[in-house]
């Protein structure tokens, strides 16, 4: 009856062009301090788990990429997908890996690319939820107080405003809203967004896939049976979302309200806002050179990056690519990678 | 008696950075066509003068690229500079050299790293200029007919209008003027812009500068006494250039108005207005991805450059440095310059 953690690191990351690569996406970038993002998602929570307890599930290709990220992580955890299938079959698989070690054990499952300023309180609210599923047992969540009315994430609406330590009874999940219902939201002060961190049991969570996800639960049997059989039975597994395809469903479902500094960082624009500024509004990762410019920011990987009388940019910079675009634009960078790929520009990709 | 080509080829660039640098000034890229600037300036005048009639007056840093752009040169016609003294010196120290070859040479002196549209016109008035040379002597430039009030270049004020053969007697000429005075010139449709391409006999160069810089003179004749005391003698000789040191005050001076498509191609928006541009007003040489953007100039060495959502830019794109500026501030680029020299940005430069 152990705690387990279970990153997921299978992303693109796309939007972080040309930054990130089709080889190099986003969770192993060193956006913000001095660590790629999955090796501050171990980092972030060391004092409450052991990293030989940690799972990753991630893209084939990628898998040396997280053992060179996460040196002590134990290589058999490290769970490659010959193809993204969503991310109930990714939890599922690495609940069915942990349920053959420790079916009673608790699991928190984290993304490997956001960032949270408040560790500390992300800690203490962690450690709530692997207490509370520990005792009653329960699908838990991490609902962060909304900002703005984002229409990039999911909410969740609690089931009104009584709440046990601060855990609400979760009424349902909204899945990414139109402006309006984002904004009707953030009127009624209830609403959080999913952060897409969650606490369960392994056996609980099993038995909810062979009751919601019987087709995904008959493959992960398989798959436990006949492990060389990966590459067949993978790709054959229901394409879903857990929120979709198992906690809309489940019956004992839980919200932490969240204020802990989160950000999933999911645009350039997102990485901008969390840059020092100097007087004129311009900021800099890496090496920058402002003459007369005002509301710039750049992010260069190598190149020394110049502005001579210009206003409300966002560049990014590498040796071989340069991106350059209106702040407010940051959500169409797949259009150039888009470009890109009709081009067969391959290796650029 | 001769005809002889001088090549200037001593200018640092320091307006085309990053494209340009200090070991790779602005005569050595390839900004139009296909072949580098000084190529393209000896190749233009191929048929009037043949190669081994050629001398260049280069940096001394710079004589070892010279030779590799311009191999049918004669090695010991390529004169490299020690310091940069402007050009009468370069102008003279050529002139020097050839008089010892061909005293009633004629020379035409050609900076190396002009743009000339309409090559036959321009040979046609190169040649008129050399044969009346020949017959009777005299300093000759070439006037381009102003577009718009510059204030980068110097005029030329010709007498009257009256002319032999399209060719006018020079009043005075009249230094990189102010704004307003350059407007009251356009107004008169008389002046012309001043090139810096010339023509005059050897021995007639050699006595003016006798006359009117004999500082210089007698340097020179030290320097051709011992070549080998150039790094002395060099750094010695007066810093002037030919048209204050002789012409405005050589008596015979002639300009053959030239309607040439001539640009000196001085910044990188003068290079932007030759681009081919699309329908939306935006231009690449090299590698390029526009979305939804308007009136952008890319400038690439390698890296492909992505826009998104911006306007009224000009980006200048190498493996280690980028630079993006607004179109109209492109005589600020030294300043960028500038602060990578105080930052000690060496490797740069």
């Amino acid at each position: 009856m152990a705690r387990w953690l279970v990153i997921l690191a299978g992303g693109r990351g796309e939007r972080f062009w040309p930054l990130s690569r089709m080889m190099h996406p986003k969770q192993f970038l060193t956006l913000m301090g001095e660590h790629s993002m999955i090796r501050s998602t171990r980092d972030r929570v060391r004092p409450l788990i052991d990293p030989d307890h940690t799972f990753v599930v991630t893209g084939f290709d990628y898998v040396s990429k997280v053992k060179a990220n996460l040196p002590d992580v134990p290589a058999s955890h490290i769970l490659g997908e010959p193809v993204g299938r969503n991310t109930a079959p990714s939890i599922a698989w690495a609940a069915a890996q942990i349920q053959q070690l420790d079916p009673s054990g608790t699991m928190l499952v984290l993304p490997s690319d956001h960032m949270i300023q408040q560790e500390k309180t992300f800690r203490r609210l962690a450690s709530r939820a692997m207490e509370m599923c520990e005792e009653q047992g329960g699908f838990y969540t991490f609902g962060i107080v909304p900002t703005h009315a984002e229409t990039g994430y999911g909410y969740i609406e609690p089931d009104g405003p009584t709440s046990v330590d601060g855990i609400l009874t979760v009424r349902r999940f909204i899945e990414k809203p139109p402006l309006e219902v984002a904004e009707a939201m953030m009127q009624t002060g209830q609403h959080l967004w999913n952060s897409g961190m969650f606490v369960f049991g392994v056996n609980e969570l099993m038995d909810s896939v062979a009751r919601y996800l019987p087709e995904l639960f008959r493959g992960l049997v398989a798959l436990v049976a006949e492990p060389d059989q990966l590459e067949v039975i993978f790709p054959e597994l229901p394409q879903v979302s857990i929120d979709h395809g198992i906690m809309e469903h489940a019956e004992e479902v839980f919200v932490l309200p969240a204020d802990i500094g989160w950000d999933d960082v999911g645009t350039f624009a997102a990485l901008a806002r969390h840059l020092p500024r100097n007087d004129e509004q311009n900021a800099a990762k890496g090496h920058a050179i402002f003459v007369e410019s005002q509301n710039v920011t750049a992010i260069s990987e190598g190149p020394v990056v110049s502005f001579i009388g210009v206003q409300n940019l966002l560049v990014v910079a590498t040796r071989d690519a340069v991106l350059i675009l209106s702040p407010e634009r940051s959500q169409d960078v797949r259009k150039v990678v888009q470009a890109l790929k009709e081009a067969q520009h391959d290796h650029l990709l």
